[in-house]
């Protein structure tokens, strides 16, 4: 069955592909996003991103009634935002937490999510690939 | 004497109605407002929601050197932002914070206000009659 | 519908009017429950004061299970009393925090109550005031 | 050989049968003690109750000296009263603790008892047959 | 009727009796258990023991499913075993923590039992005896 | 100028002289308050006990208004009481707080006194002794 | 290029399919395992279980010379081994840590792993699904 | 060398020259900006200020891959927003964070700036002063 | 019998009378001193003062094994020196601390005193008169 | 005298000499062992090793009757073994605890040992010489 | 105005020049300070330095009545040092902490300053140049 | 080769010999030093010794630049001293932390060292013989 599941990435993931690319390569996100809606073609897939902790909020209540599910990836946010963490309980679309990196083995402040235990599930340490993983198991679920 | 009061709703608040309506009820807060200022005729009443912290701290230094009391609910700010928290002790307007819920009986993290201490009082856990009474209080101050 | 509303206060409250009248004023505790009572001449307004913890929880006993409602300022008690929670929780009237400061602004260990999760509600920081918005919470409720 | 061993109840278990009788029931602490008084006719059961963490330590002192043993369940006292801890340590009677409820099982601040230390040994989550094993514990020491 | 109660001792227990003999004196557990079953002959009473944390948890899934009752002693495993407590709860048979000394009074990393929680109930303090009134509570139960 | 003097004994300090004598010896508090009023005859030294907090808190009350001084050992209370810490601020009369033992080398939550913020000075270690040199402090102040 | 993939199980996890069937199902983890095979039949799959802590370090030892990648839910041993902690950083084999329920949304201390930081991933709340998309991140880096 | 020197304002520094004048003076911040240009003519500065966290990130990112230097007062946001401070890792323009009070001798949570670790430098408590020595750490670097 | 009292002063106490004397008043402890010796005239008052942690050790050395009494002022070494502590315990001479403000309503880290433990007692809140206190209890002692 | 020592190793040192060769030499546990042997011919080294906590358990009560030493690196136990530290208590030879490594240098939570109290000293950091001089420390107690 | 400034240096900072120069330079602190000194000829810069912490308390004593300004560095004591701290308030000569590295970017126990409080400023992260821009501040305020 | 080794011991370590003979024995340090020298007399073994920690970084400037390796007992500066940490770190000699008593069976404070990370390693718990063990270890590296 066919889904539309939406991408929300929050703080700093704008810079992908134009940050420090010989480390995170010149893949940008929108590179990694059309490979991706190519790969799952029966399947719709939006991406949308912001800086500010709010609009998230405004994102997350805007698709999060009509989404088959929500791949977020709050970056900073992700371990100081209550407000977040209240707008995923108060939506029925299903949520994964993605993250890029294995944030176990960063800084101290970054081993606890305030948004997991709202989620459906988490994934984090897989590069991009976290978020095809989340999409198959939103897809499958 | 007839007063003017601004109330002041954080994120998440603008669900109110839409969440669960099961449990919340099918009121949003814009029908009690109705209920609000009837009730008040003497008084102006406004009401401003916002996700965005920082829109947040805008209305505040907007209302905060005209109103005559101003009644905040900033939902998981509450217990995050010190940004807010210097706002109101910016500016001269009294502000009473009002929590629908009971937050002493919620999750830890959420029995701590950073902006409790900033306000002239505290009113939690009377349903939306929380903001009646904030109303009360700040009408008869 | 006529109710009856039992106020107790905890320890050091039988000093108000007395103790630093420059700052806290002139009027003692049953001043202000006078002035209450005529106020609300429909219901009835019953005020017992301890600073025995035990009594305390002896007047929540004798009361909780007959009064329409209770109003507690448990002083100190409010932040080492497990108690005093205890029997809250084991009676049937709701129960209504006050506080006449603003806990909030005080020292830390008063930022904390163990009553508060067994409440209905909280009130803090509006002076004697917070005793007259707990009476109409509970009267209306 | 006949021994004297004293039960003393702390806050809140005078409402024991009165208090969520669906729950806990309808025996109240009496009928417990009548029935254990008829199982262990040789030997000789006092009761007392008080709410007073005071009048707590003043039954220790009391029996404390001449009791064979004694059964504290000290209530919410357990987690807060240094108090009572002394005078337990201060008297020679042996005392065993215990709990109808399994504490461990419930909110983290009753995870740690004040008294335990001083106590002989430790019983709790049986129900009042809490109350009996203390009692076999005290009797066959 | 007749019931099959389950003794689990963990971690240097096997040593008692020949570990410093003039304070545990030279009773060894098998000498005690030999009483234990004579003393209750209409029930089966079998004792079993490991140094070895995983395999307790495979005598709780063996006995768990099928025993009466089981009596755990989880010596220093008490205080670290998320995955002994996780058994206790995976298992249907009624479980009783047992401990010879009072943790209380000894170091503070001994007075939290992670396995408590899920247990029936806890009996500390009072030596080998602790075992006989847990041996009474669940027969009784 | 002759001073009034009251002294106020918290929970278990009746216990003086009647407990572990091998240790304490055989002297009660009266033997020593009767040498003390023998040391100082031109005062009045008052001395009052109890177990309960609530009692002591009436005592800070009654005397706090009219004696020159007052010497407190609030016993296990020192610990936990903001109640006491409250009345003590309550009224005019100096306040010493003494303790016979040495509190810091005894357990960690003997090291913290709630009351000492609140109080002119803080005297301990030095026997009963420590009376002695409070009543010096209080008359010569 | 076909892989050989090892899942190792801790912990419990063997009696899953007959522990609370109700909730979690009939299904074990052999009948799981099996669907896993056919579902990849080019990879090579091995599932090895064991309840003791010394014995997954065993398990990590002899795969993780040779293994093209590990599976692994240590189950409670999560949040207690810095031993198997350390066996995953010595061996070359990529680790990927995965668990079943959601562990952000149960008890505090399941919040934090030891085992995290030394893999390179974590999937965590999609059921058993978690070791599938576990095994595609494995099969595709 | 001519350098472009930007600066960033964060919440409630809008407020400047309006909040309590008779403690910070008449002077806004535009009026000290204008006297800074003037003292260094041959350089170019820059000035944003917004009460949004995100926008604050925002300008980091327009401002950070061109300007030769980037002062930030991120006021409340200094203690709660790792966002942000992943937004000045993420740009190459050399950050020095500014203060115009002496934070350390405030409240505890302001002790404490989650963005200094990833700024060249910190400069606090020489009131607006703090802004002319960041800038000539800059110039000069 | 006359004595030989030992007076060690720690940082900063040097400056006594000279610094703030519209607070501290201008008497110097010299002239403290001298008023002292005048007052006990039948015993030996000598004093010392370092502002050099390492050789208020010393003077505890030098002191420690003639010396018939010690008062310590140890300032600011008092809340952090482990190496004065253990000087103190290896001495024979009694040692006592005092203050000459309440330290107790202070800031938070000067409530904790490392050298109390190992002193015979603390006399903290009298102003200087704490020092006569001190001498006092050693003399009669 | 001829003595025989007893080395116990515990998790993760059996890959000593595999595991990253290019760090940690060559050199296997055994070679190094026999190395030690030919240097103290006149005395008996043995040397035990296991993955598993219990097993190492047993091996302390196996030779710790006996032995007339025993060197332990219990590796990752070392931090979380509370029965392996009780098991140490109860044997009658000396134990010392090595680490190759500079534990102090490493992770915080390898800072801190539960084993190091139970034990007769302590040598870390000297690399398999650690081994050396423990053996020197034995034969020559 | 002419000025005379004091700089202050603490604990090994007379290594600078001579440690590691390779990465710290061949610059000592005297060339630094002689380039210094021609920088601003017409203020008066007095340089000390001492690894002993009562020798830098003896220096704010002796420079902190008359000096016009005091830059210290007070190397680890920063961190440690509640004396140096007291002797700050002590004087009246406006004090400056300079830090040559960005102290929020190393070890936590490095983000605390103790002495930060009680001094007008603090400047961090500069390199030598900490110190210049301390001067400036000194110099026009 | 002959190596020249300096032994540095901290505050209080004087008085050996002097401080509870009965308990440490008779034998100074001077003793000790004097047999360790003839022990290994084709070494060069210097002694110093003092009670203020800005010496014992003084002595290990100067000699940390010529010593071929340093034996430190800093005493109860090893708990406390973030400057010594800073000095071992600042030189090229390599240093030894070594405790005559086993600091991880005493108080808790003294169970973490500031130095031990910046050492090479660490010897405690073998009385003087922990001297004799480091020599051994710095003279075979």
């Amino acid at each position: 069955m066919a889904k539309r599941i939406v991408i929300i990435n929050g703080p700093n993931l704008n810079l992908l592909g134009k940050r420090e690319p010989e480390i995170y390569g010149h893949q940008t996100f929108d590179d990694f996003a059309m490979m991706l809606k190519k790969e799952f073609p029966e399947h719709t897939i939006e991406i949308f991103q912001s800086n500010v902790e709010g609009e998230i909020i405004n994102l997350l209540h805007n698709q999060g009634f009509k989404a088959d599910g929500i791949i977020i990836n709050a970056g900073g946010y992700t371990h100081t935002s209550v407000a977040i963490a209240d707008a995923i309980v108060a939506i029925p679309s299903p949520v994964v937490e993605v993250h890029i990196s294995n944030i176990h083995s960063r800084e101290p402040y970054r081993h606890n999510s305030l948004l997991a235990a709202n989620c459906k599930g988490v994934i984090a340490g897989f590069g991009l690939n976290s978020y095809r993983l989340a999409l198959i198991a939103l897809i499958n679920s």
